[in-house]
């Protein structure tokens, strides 16, 4: 197992320990077992809606890469490829109530519904009011928008949701604001070598040399299709062909484009990709905006990439715009 | 091989199309031929010391990446591992001077160290006057300090001279304060798996199953032993100890980590590793400010990180927190 830790057991602990290490003026658990990750100024109270999320760690900077200003205000830390506790999610939800109510937003994963479904219960004895979005952007993991995934399209949610939280929204209305931007927000990957779950210690999953898995999912989930590693223009055509079925993009619209590398896949080919759908939009007289480009959803050591598409309309574009930073996001570089 | 490309002969050309496309408001290209990277604003002449580096493609952000407000003017840019012509070096020092000279500032490595020789004889014909700091940080690549390869901790010395030159320092004060800051500041890296250069095709050394070479370059230059993969807590002694003595740390010393990742090692290990390095400076009462974790100086898809330290007085700390902005790197987020 080609991994840097000390035991697979301490893994997440000693992650989450080092994050907060490096960012204390920004960061800061809510008690000592390293499960409940808040802004730095949490205690000082904010007159706004809270915005929360959860899920498995390995997927650095998701999830809790995104609590920060104008992101979110709390994280809830599983242990790799695993949901947190609901009680967790339910303290985490508490901290983080300003008196506005606070937003749930996370992937469509089982065990994080399960897990907030019960504690946003719980909170209701606190009299927290709660409203959950559901992150569902891998057009590769159903036909039905309702039953697919969240992968990296999230971030975008993150953005959308903390923007409109800093600027004022009801509880209703960044709800609402977030699931009209998801509804304009696809993504699809393809992932080209497996990653290793520590305490497992090796993968479980292969890719053959050669081939690439279209469609898979963050934690290995099986794609739609195995294919032979194709050509960077043809699988930035293949992705926006898919996503553009879903979209229907046309003359003058603006898009955000997120071309996200799972681990291992180098910086330089996300790049490659860029060009290529910069290319393609253009044909269509699509504008591309706000780029992002980078790592922001990861799979620990999976080769791939997904690319993502936000469908702009001028509400969510002043939301992607806003200020944001976080130890993991900042948007000042993407003007 | 797992890469996501077109050819490997247009690799580089269309990474550098994909940044100019996604940051066509900071950086662009001297002319058309995709080798020269400058600031977007290079034509507004700016009244202070041009900064340039140049080096091969392959380890993003490094170098391109750091072209930038508070950071470099420009980048020559040569194919992957390979180092630009003099000719390029030339007309970039021409684009980047403003006659206050220009600080050419980069790894010892042989064909950059040539090409630079004749690229700075060559504008001197253009009274340009120009000004030459190689970088040599990796302690474990000789033990001649002079002698030594430049990696990762090539970041902050870009970071120093940017801000130093935007400050108003002079070439020679520049040049100077560059070279105190490089003699504070050293790197040690781990290779856990190879790389592959693109038109080779395959990788062009092993790293074998529950191995790592300690002190291998970011080429994959061999290194110092081939050990078993040992924890994360005891590579963070290992390099801190033998970094420890050249710098001597103190107590009551300043420093800034950089912990690097080579390119497929996750981001989670990166934060392990500070974890402890904290923890040992700790002990010595030696305080860690302005950690710079993630993937500043890659291998493309090696896994596998390196650690740098720099030894901070009140100059380079004023000059480390300066602000500096570029499509890869910003410090609004270190604080």
């Amino acid at each position: 197992m080609k991994k840097i830790l000390n035991s697979p057991q301490d893994f997440v602990r000693e992650t989450v320990e080092g994050i907060c290490l490096a960012y204390q003026g920004q960061v800061k658990m809510l008690n000592d077992d390293f499960r409940m990750l808040v802004r730095a100024d949490n205690s000082r109270k904010k007159d706004k809606v809270g915005i929360v999320t959860a899920g498995g760690s390995g997927h650095l900077p998701v999830f809790l890469g995104y609590v920060g200003e104008g992101l979110l205000d709390g994280c809830a830390i599983g242990d790799v490829f695993a949901s947190p506790s609901a009680s967790k999610m339910a303290d985490l939800i508490r901290a983080c109530d300003s008196g506005k109510g606070v937003l749930c937003l996370y992937g469509n994963y089982g065990g994080d519904k399960m897990n907030f479904a019960m504690a946003t219960e719980e909170v209701e004895f606190d009299d927290i009011k709660t409203s959950s979005v559901l992150v569902t952007d891998d057009i590769a993991s159903s036909e039905d928008f309702a039953k697919r995934r969240g992968v990296a399209g999230m971030v975008y949610a993150f953005k959308i949701a903390g923007a409109a939280a800093e600027l004022g929204y009801s509880l209703e209305e960044v709800a609402t604001i977030t699931k009209k931007a998801l509804e304009n927000i696809r993504t699809m990957g393809v992932a080209l070598s497996p990653c290793i779950v520590p305490t497992v210690g090796e993968p479980t999953f292969t890719v053959d040399e050669g081939k690439m898995e279209i469609g898979m999912g963050i934690h290995g989930e099986a794609g739609i299709e195995i294919a032979d590693i194709m050509k960077a223009d043809d699988l930035a055509q293949l992705i926006f062909t898919k996503i553009d079925r879903e979209l229907h993009l046309k003359s003058e619209d603006k898009i955000s484009v997120l071309v996200n590398g799972l681990g291992a896949t180098p910086l330089e080919e996300l790049f490659v990709l860029y060009r290529k759908l910069v290319e393609l939009c253009k044909s269509k007289n699509v504008s591309c905006v706000l780029p992002h480009i980078g790592e922001y959803a990861t799979s620990m050591e999976m080769a791939g990439c997904s690319i993502t598409i936000f469908k702009l309309d001028d509400e969510c574009l002043k939301l992607l715009e806003y200020p944001a930073l976080s130890p993991f996001y900042t948007n000042n570089n993407l003007f």
